[in-house]
């Protein structure tokens, strides 16, 4: 585990720090094999948007660079970058100017056992539902204590992911996936404008699909769908695809059409 | 501006604290005169139910002794205290065990134009609506990009505050302030059960009121409601209490219970 802080080595950072103060800020979780990041345009594109949409200053060339050289050294692993608003004064209002501050970590790829991408995953039913703030949802900012709640429900290792519903009972996510449903060949996954994460793989894989000729459909999906689903996958930019298996009193076979796309996160994550 | 981390004087914490990687935890803003801290047990009481409430291992001696020597070495000012889950691993399953970390930092008091108190203020009509989340309603947690988002929507310092509305049209709060309505000599604050921050002082100057015979409703109130209203005022832990004159289209007088709350609020800040 090391650690840059704008660039230079360094694995603290003041107190002060908005992203303390208020989760004000964003991340990425990058998988990094054989020195370079994957998907990396990817995480820049929610990088750039979610600054706008959060207002924060975002220079792309020194984040891809730092990115890439931190990568490099990295060589295998993850590199999660936390992108702050930096130091404020005491207060909500936007600090001006505002610096924002760059923390990278870097780690050793989790640990996942094997049998989760060969045999499928079996998930917990969260309780603790999304709320809906459009103003939020989709980006990866560091208000996680949703995540950390329904984390928080299971202890037992056979579920390797959690489900989470939004308040009307619409399937959304996994705590830390994407959600993908394979119905008569064609991929349906929840919208994410009212919660949710938009994952960087999750957008990956709808395109490659769709340029496999592949449907692809992104709409509300109420959780009772899953009763006429034929496969189900989660994704994630870390593991790619674990086929799931069984939720509650469904089960499902792991299919074709998830074998074909894990195959293609595989080779994503391989760079 | 001076800091203790873990009763240590010092101004920069690991970067692989939970507060900044999730928002994972709490903090609360004591306002501090003559070396002691205002409402304490109100501020102590609300950590111990939020940290009920997040699973957070809550050392209520530790905090207060820590909050006590702070107050007394800032003498005056603004002691604020963010208490984190503290060190995690990769991924949002709680720590075990779990060491939770204390950042007290102290600050001038804010400098607020007198006339706020005196002659009312003021509040901007923010667009920013709060989401319903009851797992985490009530709370000061450290997840506050709504509040950051409100705060962004005016500059003008003719607003001293912002109102905000949950999704329903629902009056709240504050961006940093709670409300509190007067109709017919009776006390009307907003139900907090599924968003907003239930302040300490709002808490203590409800159970003022009623001590005093004034009734005081906790409930659901529509937006439309301040059209019948008498007096308006604002409440926090630092400034005590405002007067509000103007909201968009609506205007009140300062009136004489405002007044009488006003000089309570001023009592329990003077210690």
């Amino acid at each position: 585990m090391f650690s840059w802080i704008d660039g230079v080595a360094a694995d603290s950072l003041p107190a002060s720090d908005r992203g303390l103060a208020y989760g004000d800020g964003l991340f990425e979780t990058i998988s990094v094999s054989h020195g370079k990041p994957s998907l990396l345009e990817r995480h820049m594109s929610r990088l750039a948007l979610s600054c706008e949409r959060l207002l924060i200053p975002f220079d792309a060339f020194i984040v891809r660079s730092e990115i890439l050289a931190f990568s490099a050294l990295l060589g295998d692993g993850v590199a999660k970058l936390i992108l702050t608003r930096g130091q404020g004064m005491r207060g909500y209002a936007l600090p001006e100017p505002c610096a924002p501050r760059r923390v990278l970590t870097g780690s050793p790829r989790p640990n996942y056992p094997a049998a989760n991408a060969q045999h499928g995953v079996s998930l917990f039913a969260c309780q603790t539902r999304l709320a809906e703030q459009p103003l939020l949802a989709g980006m990866k900012h560091l208000n996680r204590l949703e995540q950390v709640l329904a984390r928080s429900e299971w202890q037992d290792p056979a579920y390797a992911e959690g489900l989470m519903l939004d308040y009307s009972g619409r399937l959304i996510e996994g705590v830390y996936s994407n959600l993908i449903l394979i119905q008569k060949g064609q991929l349906h996954t929840p919208d994410l404008s009212r919660c949710g994460v938009a994952g960087v793989m999750r957008s990956e894989l709808l395109a490659q699909a769709e340029a496999l000729g592949i449907d692809c459909f992104v709409r509300d999906i109420p959780r009772l769908e899953l009763l006429g689903t034929d496969e189900v996958f989660l994704c994630n930019s870390l593991y790619g695809v674990w086929p799931v298996t069984r939720i509650a009193e469904h089960s499902w076979p792991v299919g074709p059409l998830t074998r074909k796309l894990q195959s293609i996160a595989c080779d994503l994550l391989d760079n």
